[in-house]
């Protein structure tokens, strides 16, 4: 049952947020406005509901209420309501595609073959070494931004230093649009620094992730498990993550 | 004979999909048009015949027909024919480069040195996690796009959400084509962010490809061997990948 | 007090530069242009005085005008003052962006849980190993820089070798500008060869920096301390990086 | 001696590419142009002499003529004088940027603390690899950019398939120009599968030489050695690489 709602939950989700999408494109919202409309309401009423039951079943509801997920909940259900009330709000609507968050939620219960949270250690362990490059990369971006600014000037749409400084991220990271570039031989040179450096730089955060996976591979290749849980609360301590066979919250023995 | 004619067929592959590429260049197929066409007319018969060869000769010719190379064999082949009952079908001449694909099986069957299936293997054991990665960007992508979206707006280019994922998509993966790019500042912030974010994971497939090929280099480097197979099709079970100095059916025992 | 007066340098630094970059931004300069330039002057003042502090209450303040510090703090600060003197100096200002490598030395005395230094040892040690690959790499740019001018000429924007080598780095280090661009189908089928180079190639520094990495990994897992160490210079070596409850210099004994 | 002179051939050989640059760029050539005329003049001579005195000194010629570098010197030095003759062979002066390649053979000699063969090693040991990827690429692009052909049309300046593999190996190697963009939303979501794909596969490349580093770390760390020779020809047998202090060819054991 637990497991079937997750489910449902799941293509409601990615429903909700086509249907956003969909509404966006002209030439579609205007052919099958009413369509789009109707199924509009259709997720929103069983979001609003699914809301409103999460409050009631549990003891707590005010930790549920101003938790992350219950204000994404709150935020993403809300606009198409006020969109009767308020000119414009429909804007809002947008804002549902943080919804997709939730589908982490359901993921991380179901924590498949370990693999998610596998990749999500080594990220862990190399957090402060990612830290220290980002920031040695921008402040290379600014430094080298500022130089670019001087030598390239208002005519090459180096107009401001932080145009310069996002032109150069754009460099670095090898991106590259070209809706600004530069014209002076001296720019030029430049900027052939810039991505031979960016080019090399790369090699960093590769290494340090490539290292942690290595070693946090050893680590976890015989400790891989499946494990299915499912996104019921905790009628009394809105506890989640529950095995699909539990009877009792394992955090406060309530009957679940 | 075996190896004689998978070289023959290798060659008529690869000359038949460069047909096709020429025919699409106006200035050669204007000036060089019968030649092609005869040329084309050649490739198509062979195919032809050797498609009907294959069905003779085995005993069970629709398991070949329905199967995923009995298939491609078919469709790449007719269209030549087609073009002469219906107009425009002659488009249908590009799907031939799907032949390209038997390639792959004649390669298969070579397994030259070992090197293909030690990646191919490499690959499979990361798979789950490239698919957990993969999931992440693309979430990651829309939450992006509809934030681009939503600042940015009609003028520059972002006309809808799934328009402005395109975008997100061409920027975290630092392809950066310059069609659409933000022009309001904190459109531009989000984009360096964005960046930046794409520069810095494009280490976690890295990192997991490579700790999956460090791991399985000790494990495949005293096991490495030269066998080479022929794509000759047993014409009684049509099992493929016979020795080359093989006389029966290593499947049913067939003589070849 | 080291550590709070440290924190103080560190965020008018971060100021300093944000302010020159808000004055090239035009819009921004024209409404607040009061504003800016009040804080530009607290903030001129301020480092004007640290700098004379520093070079009253050392022993040798020549050693300190001459060092790599002195210099930049020096030439960061004096531009404000020129602008009364000499029309246009203004431009110096930019300079200011380079006293972000103060910052630097303030985290090079944290040391924060060895990563920087980590980081540091990884690159120094594959050091001669990228300048090789660097070489390797603009060599190759040249050639095939050249290669393209004889195949595009002049039309396509590859007007001469300079320029060509700077679309084949462009290229090469997969950036992609698209402000050059092959138009013969000759230079097309060269910057083909040309991408899949880049694109291979980019493995070769990851490749050494990871290598490192790991073996570094080993080493350094068990040497990890934290140091606080401030920027204080001794007054009389000059010597930084005394311990936050130090009494005297490490260096020359003087107290502090 | 033998020292000093590979110096000085490496100047002269940086030298005279710049020269070749230089000539190119329209500014600087109508400015200087018989300043590098005279530069260009001295250089050719030196080269000549050195040419000549090579098939001069050494009892088989023939082999050094007919050798790679042989090659390379006489097409380099020539063009110059058959400017006088041919009108246009000035354009022949570029092909001089292959004398870079001596730089090379300079450098193999040197062996700098033995880094050069290591990433040569490694680069050899992945070959096979390699080249198992590029094939793999290869066909890829071919399939997705016919694909593309057959989605985009001519509109979008897909005009050919060849033109439309291009664009696809622009987009797979994350180069991205953006002279070519998709304009249909098929086209779109193709070009977004087309990326992720491009984004994945570039951890092929670099986890197979990042695993040949690892492994090649172990086995050379011990046995970098600094080893020193020239580019002196041995009069008799024409091999090169002996040692500085060597008085005898190491191959035919003739005098130096």
């Amino acid at each position: 049952m637990g497991k079937l709602f997750d489910m449902a939950l799941f293509f409601l989700i990615i429903l909700s947020v086509i249907l956003v999408m969909l509404e966006t494109v002209k030439e579609i919202d205007e052919r099958y406005h009413q369509i789009l409309l109707v199924l509009e309401w259709c997720v929103t009423i069983f979001f609003s509901l699914e809301y409103i039951a999460r409050i009631v079943s549990i003891k707590k509801p005010w930790k549920y209420i101003f938790s992350f997920y219950g204000i994404i909940d709150f935020v993403s259900t809300i606009p198409l309501y006020l969109s009767y009330i308020l000119a414009g709000s429909q804007v809002l609507l947008a804002v549902r595609a943080f919804r997709l968050l939730r589908i982490f939620r359901i993921l991380k219960l179901v924590k498949f073959i370990g693999e998610a949270s596998q990749l999500q250690s080594a990220l862990k362990a190399s957090r402060t070494k990612i830290a220290v490059f980002i920031y040695v990369v921008l402040i290379l971006s600014v430094i080298l931004g500022t130089l670019m600014y001087l030598v390239e000037g208002d005519d090459a749409g180096f107009t401001s230093i932080p145009r310069s400084i996002y032109w150069t991220i754009v460099t670095l990271t090898t991106v590259g649009f070209g809706d600004i570039t530069p014209q002076t031989s001296l720019g030029q040179f430049l900027a052939t620094i810039i991505m031979i450096l960016g080019y090399g730089i790369i090699a960093v955060p590769t290494g340090i992730v490539t290292a942690e996976f290595s070693r946090n591979k050893k680590e976890t290749e015989e400790t891989k498990k499946l494990v299915h849980l499912n996104t019921q609360a905790c009628p009394s301590c809105s506890a989640e993550g529950h095995r699909d066979d539990a009877t009792h919250c394992y955090n406060c023995g309530h009957t679940l």
